[in-house]
């Protein structure tokens, strides 16, 4: 790294904390609109950072939902464009009384920024935002950059999705490569870039029996209870060998190579320290399947939340009218997940008993996995930007996480994308205590400056 | 019934119902800590009105929970006495947003009364309170009379069940027969007196799995998710038949002679109404049983309540630590209710997967069947009052709720019990919109009347 950079980013290295500090502290939860005017500050944010940094043309796009902070810096039409995107949401931050510090009071704890969305994808965001100052101030910018930062990707992005449906706005994000940075790292000392994610599908589901709360005492017995039949249908969706039951789920899940489970299986990986770190005594999946294999390369489907009947104190005999459960699939390539939402309504509709009506809401219904195209110029470039940063190539992984508008992304923009995340798994991203490393957030910058300069070269 | 006694029911019709409205405005939910204050106005309620009906000695009596509410009338040492038993605790009445009007804000509409606790058990206890009044205004009261109105009923009788442990206590609950009013009738045509209660077990399940809520896209597929499973281990108590698989469980379950099968199958019952009311296409139950012997001979097991995860708005994608439920079973003569918390504890533990924990706890965990005795004295008189004011022989059902403070009596008391109650089924009690009858209240009051006149009568 040049000189003036690494010593650009050693000025500052303390505004540039303070700053996402700032940016933590706002409360950007997409997926309760209690929040609503806190995810708008959120926005104004980024815009502003993105100005202050140099970009030019920083602005909010308005969509039906939250507003996308796009912004641009062209140095020369003749090189090429990267266009970077994350997002400015966070994850809900309940159970809130698990938290140590207050999940929107930043603090920085053993080289550890503690915070919800520190991690996911706060802390990697603003990592970009400062690569670009770096670059900017030291005049070491290789390259034409855009940025577009969503305020929905915790929620379905379902303002980008219509977003993208428009040809003009396709255009405006044309780009050489499209760059990520919304998943993890193998370990600070093991880096790794993400060729894989899986899609998703998520639904809410409820179940009605009798039309009102009933005494379960009259009644038991004699009238079906939605709360133990909703049991009996999410319990048949697997059967003993952890394998999902829907007909036709499997059909087109690709049968990985050989050459690559073996692949998977060199990535560094000791079962009873994820055991432990998780406290479990036994990790549990589909049989057949390592546990990368089944987070990597095989479909899952978990219950996400479920409800019903009386949850307060003490112990109230209802029969209840209803019950309800959040239910999401993640798929691998070449499921499609439209066709899996069918499939799956089908079956669980069949599976409910005589007297009893189901209804399912698609909340995600449209999110296919995602995989990286291993020859590009573009991870090759990623690829060395590891290796002079973090002196060690990086491994290739398979994440079990989804990002869904990552899918649409390669689907409309028809680019290569690049996952390069700088979190690790250990943050607790969606969980009380959400951290991110503050070397990972400087290594990152790094990285981040790395790969411009490489794929700039690459490039030509 | 004499004039005078009629007669003074007219005049002071209004103010009975009145009053029962004052105590109903009382919101004495006695499973959640944050009514306590309200419980003990209600207690205070119930003392002042049996001082004023004219009882002797009203009191509060202290017990580790709410007060019991005592009060006696002694007319004469050599006459027989009748202990009255009921409650003044309601059940929590949530869900509020389906109640048409305000549960604690009682309204006469259409002739019934809307409140929580309408007919459970405010507006039987208080035509008991209005039959002292009315027998000892005009000199009609034909034996002694000692009334127990407690607090917890609704929350497991703790601080009853911890006095009747003392025989001093028990001393003072002497009496002939105990006259409880917390049932229902089968119809304003057709009267009835239950002549069999379920008893109740009830228990809080708590599973864990890993130790903090994990990313559903990280773990999902790899790591045991809490709620599946306990959605799986509670399938697995039932089988397709809907019997209960808990190794043991019916072997005391108490087969019923064919004559007592064919009396059960006399009791007007309308298939076909039933589920009208209830808005279903379909019963559900133990396979081999009528829908009476269902819920008034056979045991069942209901989830009152089940959470886990995110239940609020939008998609979280969490495979949650914990997942929560609470399970009752209701038992039949002869199922020991202790015997059966420990079968169940050994058969649901074992039913965890390995690297998951189970915690069961005991909300109620000693209530047994009742079986009231047909041939008593007490109930001959029960029947012959029902004779006279309903003009009709009251038919013998078997109910599938349980007062599991009933059980206890019989066992400490050793007395006679007649579950002479005045509700209807379709009072929707535990439920939004609990109502009690206008007429239900009023020939509740004659009967009670007439009660006391045959059991002095064939007593002696």
């Amino acid at each position: 790294m040049a000189l003036a950079t690494k010593k650009y980013i050693e000025t500052h290295q303390d505004r540039f904390l303070d700053e996402l500090m700032d940016f933590l502290r706002i409360p950007s939860v997409s997926t309760s609109k209690e929040y609503a005017t806190e995810v708008h500050k959120a926005a104004a944010f980024v815009k502003q950072k993105l100005s202050e940094a140099g970009a030019d043309k920083a602005m909010l796009i308005d969509t039906q939902g939250y507003p996308l902070v796009y912004a641009e810096k062209t140095v020369d039409a003749s090189l090429p464009t990267v266009l970077v995107y994350g997002h400015y949401d966070v994850q809900p931050a309940d159970p809130y009384e698990l938290w140590e510090t207050p999940p929107f009071e930043p603090v920085v704890r053993e080289n550890k920024i503690y915070a919800r969305g520190a991690s996911d994808d706060k802390g990697q965001v603003y990592l970009h935002i400062k690569a670009l100052e770096t670059m900017l101030a030291t005049q070491q910018l290789p390259c034409n950059i855009k940025f577009l930062i969503e305020g929905e990707e915790e929620s379905g992005s379902e303002g980008l999705t219509r977003f993208l449906e428009n040809q003009k706005n396709v255009a405006l994000l044309q780009s050489d490569a499209v760059l990520v940075s919304d998943t993890t790292l193998l370990s600070l000392e093991q880096p790794s870039l993400t060729i894989g994610l899986r899609g998703i599908i998520y639904l809410e589901i409820e179940v009605t029996g009798p039309n009102r709360d009933l005494h379960s005492g009259v009644y038991g017995g004699a009238v079906g209870n939605p709360i133990n039949i909703l049991c009996q249908m999410i319990a048949a969706l697997q059967d003993e060998h952890h394998r999902i039951t829907i007909p036709g789920f499997y059909d087109r899940v690709a049968v990985l190579p050989e050459q690559d489970r073996q692949a998977l299986a060199k990535i560094p990986f000791v079962l009873s320290d994820y055991q432990n770190a998780l406290g479990i005594k036994a990790v549990a999946g589909e049989h057949g399947y390592s546990t990368l294999e089944r987070t990597g390369i095989r479909p899952a489907l978990d219950i996400n939340g479920i409800w019903g009947g009386h949850v307060g104190e003490g112990g109230k005999t209802v029969l209840p009218s209803k019950a309800h459960a959040k239910l999401s699939m993640r798929l691998v390539p070449h499921q499609e997940a439209r066709e899996i939402v069918t499939q799956f309504t089908k079956y669980f509709t069949a599976l409910a008993p005589k007297g009893i009506t189901v209804e399912i809401r698609v909340v995600h219904g449209n999110s296919n996995a995602v995989v990286v195209n291993a020859d590009s110029v573009a991870l090759q470039a990623a690829i060395k930007a590891f290796e002079e940063v973090w002196a060690r190539t990086p491994l290739l992984t398979k994440d079990g996480g989804s990002i869904p508008i990552i899918s649409q992304f390669k689907e409309v923009l028809d680019r290569d994308i690049v996952l390069m995340g700088f979190g690790l798994d250990s943050d607790a991203i969606h969980s009380p205590n959400e951290h991110f490393g503050v070397a990972n957030f400087f290594k990152g910058i790094d990285t981040v400056i790395a790969f411009y300069k490489y794929f700039t070269s690459l490039h030509a």
